[in-house]
C-alpha cells in the first residue's frame, strides 16, 4: 500500500486526537483520555514542545471507510538516562485497523528510531499492557527487551491528590 | 539536619556523576553507568536540554565523612501523556546513606513535584526495580500507585544492535 510518513503540523491534532481515542478504546481505558486537541496543539507546536509526532498519511484514493486520510500516528519525546545517557520514549505508536499488515507501524516505529538516532539517542522505551500480547509479540520480534520480565522494573505514578499533597511537602525557598 | 535544595549547576556535574556511581551500585548494576561528568554537562547544560537537576547540599561543618557537601540529587525530564498531558519523570533520587533519615529524599521528591506543578503536570511518575522494597514501600507511602501491579504496564527497551536494526529499516524520505 502506498503511505507516507511525515512529522505532524499543528493542522494534524484533530487527526491525532481522534486516533488517541481510538488507542485508549483498544486499551481498554477510553474514559481516561482527558486531552483535546486544542492541547495538543498548544503542548506540541509551542517553543519547548513537550513532543514531537509522525503521522501516517495514505493518498485520497485510499482513504479509510470513514474519509480519512492521516490513519496512523507515533508521538515520542526525549528522556535521558544517567547510566547510558539519551533515549527517545515513544509514547504511542497506532495505526487504525484497517489499515494494519502493510509495514505502517514498522515504518512508524523505524522512523522513530532513526530520528531518535540522529539525536544520539542510544535508547528508543515504550510501555505495553501485560495482555496486550499482539504488541508485545510485535516489539519482541523486532528484538526489544521486556524490562519488567528482565530486570523487574515497575512504572510508578503519583498524580491527583497524592501529586498534590507531595508538592505542598516542597521546602520553601 | 541543616540543608537546602537547589537547582543543579554545571559546576555540581562531578558530584551528580560520582552520586550516579553510588546509586548503580546500590542498584547492584554499576557496570551498566557508561556516562562522565563531561556529557552531564554537555547533556543538562546545553540549550536545550535534555534534563534538569536539583542537588541537596549541607553546610560545610556537616560534610561527609569523604568531605562531600553535595549530598543528594534528583534528577528529572518532562514528558507527556497522550491522555492527560504534561508529566514529569524523576529519573534518579538519591540521598547519600549517611544522611538518610532527615527527610532530604522527601525534600527532593516533593521539589520535583512542586517544579512539575508550577509546569501544570498532571502526573510525577518513576521507575523501581522489583526487588527495591525500601523504594517501593517510600513511594506507596506517599501515595503512589504501582502501574506495573494494578494495570500491568510493562517498560521495553530497544538498545544497541536492535535499535541500529530498527533505525535501517525506516523508510527513505
Amino acid at each position: 500500500m502506498n503511505f507516507k510518513i511525515r512529522c505532524a503540523a499543528k493542522e494534524d491534532c484533530k487527526d491525532i486526537s481522534r486516533m488517541i481515542m481510538d488507542l485508549a478504546i483498544y486499551e481498554k481505558m477510553p474514559d481516561q483520555v482527558k486531552i483535546s486537541h486544542e492541547e495538543l496543539e498548544c503542548d506540541g507546536f509551542c517553543q519547548n514542545p513537550f513532543f514531537e509526532c509522525l503521522v501516517a498519511e495514505v493518498p485520497e484514493e485510499h482513504k479509510s471507510n470513514e474519509g480519512f486520510t492521516v490513519i496512523g500516528y507515533a508521538l515520542y519525546f526525549y528522556t535521558y538516562s544517567t547510566w547510558k545517557g539519551r533515549a527517545v520514549y515513544l509514547e504511542d505508536l497506532y495505526v487504525m485497523s484497517e489499515f494494519r499488515g502493510n509495514g505502517i507501524g514498522t515504518a512508524l516505529l523505524s522512523k522513530v528510531a532513526e530520528i531518535g538516532k540522529k539525536k544520539q539517542c542510544v535508547r528508543l522505551q515504550l510501555s505495553v499492557l501485560n495482555w496486550n500480547t499482539p504488541s508485545r509479540d510485535f516489539y519482541a520480534a523486532k528484538g526489544a527487551q521486556d524490562l519488567t520480565v528482565t530486570e523487574g522494573w515497575h512504572a510508578i505514578r503519583f498524580d491527583g491528590q497524592n501529586l498534590d499533597n507531595l508538592a505542598n511537602e516542597a521546602p520553601k525557598d
